[in-house]
């Protein structure tokens, strides 16, 4: 498949000005959804195609086999339990208990799990809704456990990624597995369709080192209350529940979010962000240090060759 | 109609010992959950009684009239604005914010809520499921904001009352009317079904005043995170979700609990718990002291004479 296209002439000044002493500001979004039209060609189908680029997401499933689903459950439960053996700077544990709830830099603690980001079911398809080359700007497995799964509160990624990493522009997407089949009852995400073609730039300073307690509990970089309400009023809230193995890809400016969960049923995933080669990353635009690396890749990115073998096979 | 059937002679010795030094222990209920025979003349149909015995609650819709739910939304929203004029006892404030979270003795504060309690479409039917006239032990509005909704952990009402308040026997059943659109995301009452014919002894002395606490997060009184496991394993999970209007009627110890709510819906009930008069208080069956009048009504119980009439009757 040779779908890339050539990445446009970028102009790397600040294109989406955000934490700032005036206030919150929106405006429209300044970078295409689609970044190439589709083709017969293309990994997903046209109205695939056009879901996303409308809504900002798009869910599949079905997309790996019994063997598969088995193996990156098998393994995911595996990482978790041996937390000890993975770099403390790689997890994060529950606000109130050491349960872990985050592993960072997946793609190194696990060969299956590296082998999924190269999947053409998954950076195939990147590849394709961003008409370039990608490379792996974060992966993490995610763990939200039952009983006592706490919230995450409505945000951007790009925005974080923006300020804090220095993503140019609005040219990634993530890529989320569930690994728990998610009912809408077990803090499922949840996802503000249409929001992705908003900027929300939003008020307040970058605090040091802010990552380290954001990653817990969100307080700058997120939105005003009567934004969200007016986004959802404005086009409704939906809900990315579904078996084990349905992949949710959404841009990286959808405003998401998920509700804590009292339900005895854990909440996992694999979450892969991909980044076109061309929107790399500069220095942040809106904070005094980048983030560490197992937040934000910073080395000189490596496009993704894409793997079209099963899981399975080693 | 006179469904009243003479109420059984109860051994008031404690039928339900709980808040155990020695551990949790589950056993069979002790109680009839349909306190009488359905019959032609019952208020609700033979299939609505049978799954109210099966499952331990029952869901009933389109009750009220457009102009009625209009007068009791518009009248929870006043309520809850004029906080002031309500005695600090009979409210509550979310843990993070001083929003109202709670109104007692909603019968008190309110003529359109106080007609309500009394009926038919509620303390009717609560005849009927109890099998004897009723009174009302406690009232309240909740209102669960939008954004910031914490959760409500699960738990059985009767395991408090019979410990705090010296209910004897598992014969009272609340009626939750929905004040708002319920969906599946912010934040609805969850109900284990079946779990109403296991009484689950906890675990753990109750503290001194421990409403005080209780009422914002409950930690003496609930089941363990095993139990609750294997009971929704073994039981399923349902959610009582539905427009406003819609009415819960549950039995006293069906296992409950409620997601916390990011979403900017909120999520308001007017709930009324009705036992039937030969269940009235006696002293606490695991506690000092018993609990004060707004959360246990412990006057000489009055039986209510249900009313036929609208709610806009005044």
């Amino acid at each position: 498949m040779t779908l890339r296209s050539k990445p446009r002439e970028f102009d790397f000044a600040d294109a989406y000005p955000t934490r700032l002493k005036t206030g919150e500001t929106l405006s429209p979004r300044r970078d295409p959804v689609l970044w190439q039209a589709w083709s017969e060609d293309a990994p997903i189908g046209r109205d695939e195609a056009e879901q996303y680029d409308e809504k900002g997401y798009l869910i599949r499933k079905n997309l790996f086999s019994d063997d598969e689903l088995k193996q990156l459950v098998e393994t995911s439960d595996a990482l978790r339990r041996s937390g000890n053996g993975i770099d403390a700077e790689d997890l994060v544990a529950e606000p109130d208990t050491d349960a872990v709830r985050t592993i960072f830099r997946l793609d190194r603690h696990s060969d299956v799990f590296a082998r999924l980001a190269e999947d053409a079911r998954l950076a195939g398809v990147a590849q394709f809704l961003l008409g370039d080359d990608v490379y792996l700007h974060q992966s993490r497995l995610n763990y939200k456990p039952g009983f006592t799964g706490k919230e995450f509160y409505w945000h951007s990624d790009f925005e974080t990624w923006h300020a804090e990493d220095g993503m140019p522009r609005m040219r990634a997407v993530s890529a989320s597995v569930l690994l728990t089949d998610n009912s809408k009852l077990n803090g499922p995400l949840m996802l503000v369709p249409g929001s992705h073609r908003t900027w929300i730039a939003c008020q307040g300073a970058t605090p040091q080192d802010n990552h380290k307690t954001s990653l817990k509990q969100q307080k700058v970089g997120v939105p005003s209350d009567d934004t969200i309400a007016r986004l959802v009023r404005e086009n409704g809230l939906d809900v990315a529940s579904g078996p084990t193995g349905t992949v949710i890809f959404f841009d990286c400016n959808t405003l998401h979010g998920s509700n804590g969960n009292i339900t005895p049923d854990p909440r996992s995933n694999a979450f892969f962000v991909f980044n076109a080669m061309s929107n790399a990353l500069r220095a942040p635009y809106a904070a005094s240090n980048p983030r560490p690396a197992f937040l934000a890749n910073r080395e000189p990115p490596r496009a993704i060759r894409t793997r079209q073998t099963s899981l399975t096979d080693a």
